[in-house]
């Protein structure tokens, strides 16, 4: 039977302004081509988010392979300074643009191009799911969570996933990842009582505190690194007080904490230490200080196994490049995979996403479906 | 001969609407006053701000008392918030309202009416001399330096100089001011290199080095207080840095520090002080640290001795009470006379200085007068 052209269906998505939590069309275009190659698909939508969840073959089977992707994409941002349509699939000299081309409705299209033909000319021995959520780039409380949520509920299941998110810095194949840094904010208030800057002692300076907190917190040596993570980091990203008279002592400043933690923290963890160290300083200092906390996410790490080794096998077949077992980088929504099932990550160049002219390269578009192909035949063998 | 009524006087000078560097017939109605008395007087005007030196007596006496006050005074602040008229000189059960009452028209017509009445009624064996300034208030560069650049210049010289601020926190006769501290500001402003909080070693964040410096600087002990002053204080004022991105480490941030220093130290010795911790820090942080450093005034003091004791048992003899010889609170123009001759200050209470419906008990004017015309009897005994 014909194939999938993995770049014409990149461009029917890129055509749908789907900026989250807005789908316009996105999700019905993957639907109408599953559900023709025979996958059971079910719409999961929660709040004013759709999502789409596509089986093919039987419920439960043993070997289910699961790709995970999103259809939404970022806004365009300075519309003026983009050279062609946003959302008009252009392409120029090999390069199609568009607001998704490489986030990530590429990815999308290449692996259900890929896993229609699979299931058209040679169906495998297994189950194949797709779970296409339309909101990762927004809160994505609605998205890939209320997929996995519907899969609990059914009892559906997917033995191992790959996210089809950009993952290669430079060239095509160089880098997949298999876990993500945990990620966090801290931000603190201090309190003191304001006065005159004569007389300290009938004020109570907060500034100290903050300073001898912030010192404290970015000289500390979270760790050195693991197996497969770089070493955790704490950032001081702002500290404000707003005092612009020299002979007053302020009541109040803030101060802001980002901290980027590998699998030998737990955002609970580091709550936890850090409490320690407000405490002592305010008690020290005599200063009230609160701390208020929001995780981002956790760390976690599918490690180095048979899932990896599939997916690098099947890359370096491809484009003779292996790529790097990466933990790098901000957060995806394998995050959420992870609790699910083993999870890694791959996809193309991930160089112009969220800029403006966002562009892949029609070939990269192929060569992605050609890889996403030898995965799920190598998986199956 | 009649004596001159200090009340009176007092009133005349606050309906002179003299808000620095505005005169509005201030100087004129003192100058009137001493010439009919026999007083040389001289307008030394600088920059728009007028200035008067009277002289009793012949030039270069070894004897020769010295006054330091102001005509120029505050703005008002909230107009409708002022029960009475700010220039009106009102008189409500025995307080006198106005702006000007208690810093400093009152001490002003105080002294001048004691000084009057002493070369009309008993001439003393020596001078006195007045410097009136209408510059104490704004940026005082045209004021008393103005006065002391053109006693210099002509060979006037005061052995002695009393400054009429108000001096007593609640009683009067409870304080005199015999020094002041000294006071600088020190801007500090911190470079780095912008970057990704996920990446801080692609960036080189100058928060650490802020807090580490700020929380040195604070922490630091200067002194313990010396004979006649409370310990030196320093005071982080401000710290900021307006970065609103948790994902984002700034180039740059800024803190200030404001230090009132006792005799111990002077503003070239703090900066010195400053710049090496400035430089380690630096150093071991790899930030650039610019430090701008402002100096107020350098500490001064004029030891208890005959003219502290002559103000003091002056005090004594007309309150009951022993005045503290104090060098707290902000900084006078007894900063610049102190260059010149042993300087004291001595004054009313001066609770309701630069505030709204600022005022002062009538009969406290004339106790003031008394006060001053016995320093001026035992000075010349």
């Amino acid at each position: 039977m014909s194939e999938i052209n993995a770049a014409d269906l990149t461009a029917r998505l890129i055509r749908c302004p789907s900026v989250t939590p807005k789908d316009e069309g996105a999700l019905d275009t993957l639907q109408d081509l599953l559900s023709e190659a025979g996958f059971d698909c079910t719409r999961v939508n929660r709040g004013d988010v759709g999502n789409l969840f596509a089986r093919w073959g039987p419920k439960g089977h043993v070997r289910t392979f699961g790709f995970n992707g999103h259809t939404d994409v970022v806004p365009i941002g300075d519309a003026g300074a983009w050279t062609a349509d946003p959302f008009g699939a252009e392409v120029r000299e090999g390069i199609m643009y568009g607001r998704g081309a490489t986030d990530m409705k590429s990815g999308v299209a290449a692996f259900a191009a890929a896993a229609v033909d699979m299931v058209q000319n040679s169906p495998p021995g297994g189950s194949i799911i797709l779970t296409i959520t339309g909101d990762e780039e927004g809160d994505a409380i609605d998205g890939t969570t209320a997929l996995l949520d519907y899969m609990d509920r059914k009892g559906e299941k997917m033995s191992v996933c790959l996210v089809g998110e950009p993952t290669c810095p430079n060239e095509m194949g160089d880098m997949m990842k298999i876990g993500r840094r945990g990620s966090m904010t801290a931000y603190f208030t201090f309190t003191g009582v304001q006065g005159h800057s004569a007389y300290p002692h009938r004020a109570k300076n907060p500034l100290p505190a903050m300073a001898r907190l912030m010192d404290q917190l970015s000289s500390h040596v979270l760790d050195e690194g693991t197996a497969h993570f770089d070493a955790s980091t704490l950032a001081v990203v702002t500290m404000d007080t707003g005092n612009p008279a020299t002979n007053v002592i302020p009541a109040e400043c803030r101060a802001t904490v980002n901290i980027r933690f590998n699998d030998e923290h737990t955002g609970a963890g580091l709550t936890g230490w850090m409490q320690g160290m407000v405490d002592q300083v305010a008690s020290d200092l005599e200063i009230r200080i609160s701390m208020e906390v929001k995780i981002s996410g956790e760390s976690f790490i599918t490690p180095p196994g048979p899932l990896s080794d599939l997916v690098a096998s099947a890359v370096t077949a491809e484009t003779g490049r292996t790529p790097e077992l990466s933990t790098s980088g901000g957060t995806s929504d394998a995050r959420f995979v992870q609790h699910h099932c083993p999870v890694v990550e791959f996809g193309l160049v991930g160089k112009t996403m969220h800029q403006v002219d966002e562009n892949v390269p029609v070939a990269q578009i192929h060569q992605l479906k050609s890889i996403y192909g030898r995965i799920l035949r190598d998986y199956f063998t």
